[in-house]
């Protein structure tokens, strides 16, 4: 591993000079006018995976953007690493806010500022470069690689799902390694083992049969956004817990080690607060914020309406009222239950006054990859050796389906180690990667390679 | 009395033929296209009053359509009663499913089918009709008469409220006798003692400083359609009764002599809850339903949104979430305190979690005539002669702005007393009104004044 490390930090200009090359092309996916440019990034892309000797290297073509794959099967019988990522940028506007163009990088200070230079043309190209360093210096590989970049992660991943379930024999791997994720905060490497799921409902609740005069009616009738208000506010008891029953069944505890890992990451919650415009924060007690936002399932509402909504004041009982509600789900929970259990518990809890009907929008499992796991232990290493200090355990209360799918349709867990900051901009003006965590991100790669195939 | 009586009874045709006339006038008060027929509409009704003898005879213009307006100041000492009315009509579509022209007035079986017969035209002229019986038996009338027809009933009485308080002597009066309203039901003469007030809030409940994102902020702070819906399920108890402090304390109690009456109404609660639609009805325990409708005070939640409400599943956590909420006042109780009660309640039982705003957007107070004041009493008198039963005591549960300016601004109460019938669709095609109850109508009318001055 020294002639590699070595070999790394003496390579460290030409790296950021072949990132300025690949943040130049503008690849927004969401805009039809740089559909020719999102060609011309995957032909980038392919180019530098053919420098590795990549086999069945290929530009898939798609509904949309293409998908670039290309693997390095050359350590029989050692595990395979699948590298996920995406080539494609967010869009530019308010063009004005920027402070050097997005597509001509600028180096200033440890930054380099560009659209997609943390966000993840920075990210997927330092595991390129990973493992580069191991083909440079003629030492063999010591796991299965294989490449998977797609064009459309900004825009919905809408034809990387389907070519996942399609391509399962090609794609087949025992971890997912994903840097599309900011740290934890800086200088704090971080890896990312869990992420929440989610169940999406719709109610719909009926009172009268019409709209009615709130004079004429008022006072004989269950109004349904009165009805609707008692409901909701029945989903969760005096300690901001979810009433509905069942829905704690499959959650998996929170074990000590995480706890105690969470803990060490020292949440300011009164500078969140304050940053959230709060006088207090709100949740299930007995847990910590990072707790309710990890590792915690929750319910909130999206969305509500009924009645008159515009300016001014309408009398008018009306006979329907709405409220879109999701709940995030941990594991193991499962979306599909969770979405009965919610059902039959509205159900149970409707007056007999209204009539309700409840729909199953959408919904996602939540993730995780035990910090036991091979894969995390080899990330936990790489990125102590890489950056010189212990990483910190984060999860993350969003969901990214893709790692779902990868996880349900290849039964790959997923290792989530991000080499962004909160504060590199990532979707908005003036996007900027730093330099340092990208050199040490290379090194991190090439040490995970070895780190997983020594466990 | 008797003569004027036999005079009325021998004057059937007539009164038909001359309500024909009226009705035949298209005095649409919302379109502008009638504008010519609104002016000719109301020199009909100057031309009637005319012919009574009326002094001080006059067509008030105002910035929307004529006011009409007159007086027989015969008897001195004597009670002055203000009758007041509309000569405009509701627009007619859907033209085409009118069985005939809405102003091409038909009569079959016991009806009159136009356009503007039952509302109100019928019920104006019948008064007209009413005094003429004296004057043309030359018997003096027994009180003093003002009439006061307005022809923007329809569109929202704007220039009439200005007109009364800036004609406060003119108008001076010690009832005002209203025919707009229907009877109770068919064959049931009926008198609308008290209508209900009204205050008008909206709620603007602010959590986080901005919307969030579901999946990485929820379980950290009070979303506050949460939190909306938990003061709005607030505002009721078990009972169904309003839990703002002091809210009841101005309520003027049902009497004995009320609930007996409304009792009466064998008001069918299974009936009505299937027109509406719903398996049960709703309302404040201890009280009957057409008790909880006209004589207790209500709250309603007429509107309510936040956050997402489009098609499909959007993840957001909104920063706010508001809610339109209007209270119906009975006597004694006045919109403002209301307004200002409901404000304190609201930020009382708002969680530190959240910022709340209260607004009163508009109020409007209850209106009362003891039943045991001469205008009922002579209502109750004259109808019974005219019917040959008893008549029924009412109240209604929406609110009649103008009937309030009366109270207020002329000190005189109002006696509502309606001849049109439940099902005469009076904003729908095919509108009529019974000649039965018109020719009824006239005898009240003509009944009326004298039972008053009697009294």
């Amino acid at each position: 591993m020294n002639n590699i490390i070595e070999y790394i930090n003496s390579n460290k200009k030409r790296y950021i000079d072949e990132l300025v090359e690949f943040l130049k092309i503008p690849s927004i996916s969401s805009n039809p006018d740089n559909k020719k440019d999102m060609l011309t990034c995957a032909k980038f892309v392919e180019s530098k995976l053919a420098e590795l000797g990549t086999k069945n290297l290929k530009i898939y073509e798609t509904k949309g953007h293409p998908i670039v794959y290309g693997e390095l099967m050359e350590a029989p019988g050692k595990p395979t690493i699948l590298i996920y990522g995406h080539y494609d940028v967010q869009p530019v506007d308010p063009l004005e806010l920027w402070e050097t163009p997005p597509f001509e990088p600028s180096i200033r200070g440890e930054y380099i500022y560009a659209r997609g230079s943390a966000d993840d043309k920075g990210q997927i190209y330092l595991h390129i470069k990973g493992v580069e360093a191991y083909k440079k210096n003629n030492v063999p590989l010591p796991v299965n690689i294989k490449f998977l970049f797609e064009g459309e992660e900004e825009v919905g991943s809408e034809n990387l799902e389907p070519f996942i379930k399609n391509n399962k024999d090609l794609l087949k791997c025992d971890y997912v390694l994903i840097s599309d994720s900011p740290m934890y905060a800086y200088n704090t490497p971080s890896i990312c083992y869990g992420l929440r799921g989610l169940a999406y409902m719709q109610i719909e609740l009926t009172g009268p049969n019409k709209d009615l005069h709130s004079g004429s009616y008022g006072g004989s009738v269950h109004n349904p956004i009165q009805a609707l208000a008692e409901i909701i506010a029945k989903l969760h008891d005096k300690n901001g817990k979810v009433t509905i029953k069942g829905f704690y069944d499959d959650v998996l505890k929170l074990s000590k080690t995480e706890r105690e890992a969470f803990k060490k990451l020292k949440h300011n919650d009164k500078k969140y607060a304050k940053e959230l415009g709060v006088a207090e924060l709100y949740g299930e007690k007995g847990y910590s914020t990072l707790e309710r936002l990890w590792a915690r399932p929750t319910l909130e509402c999206n969305g509500i309406w009924g009645g008159f909504t515009g300016e001014g004041a309408k009398t008018v009982l009306p006979s329907k009222a709405y409220a879109k509600i999701s709940m995030r789900l941990v594991p193991y929970q499962k979306p599909e239950k969770i979405a009965k259990l919610f059902e039959k518990h509205i159900k149970s809890i409707t007056p007999k006054t209204c009539k309700v009907k409840v729909d199953y929008l959408h919904g996602g499992g939540p993730a995780i990859t035990p910090i036991d796991s091979k894969g995390v232990k080899a990330a936990f290493n790489a990125l102590e050796k890489a950056f010189g200090k212990k990483p910190v355990y984060t999860r993350e209360g969003g969901s990214i389906p893709i790692v779902v799918t990868f996880q349900e349709e290849l039964k790959a867990p997923a290792v989530l180690m991000g080499f962004g900051l909160p504060d590199e901009n990532s979707h908005a003006p003036n996007e900027r990667f730093s330099l340092i965590n990208y050199q040490k991100g290379i090194i991190t790669s090439a040490y995970f390679f070895d780190e997983i195939s020594k466990l």
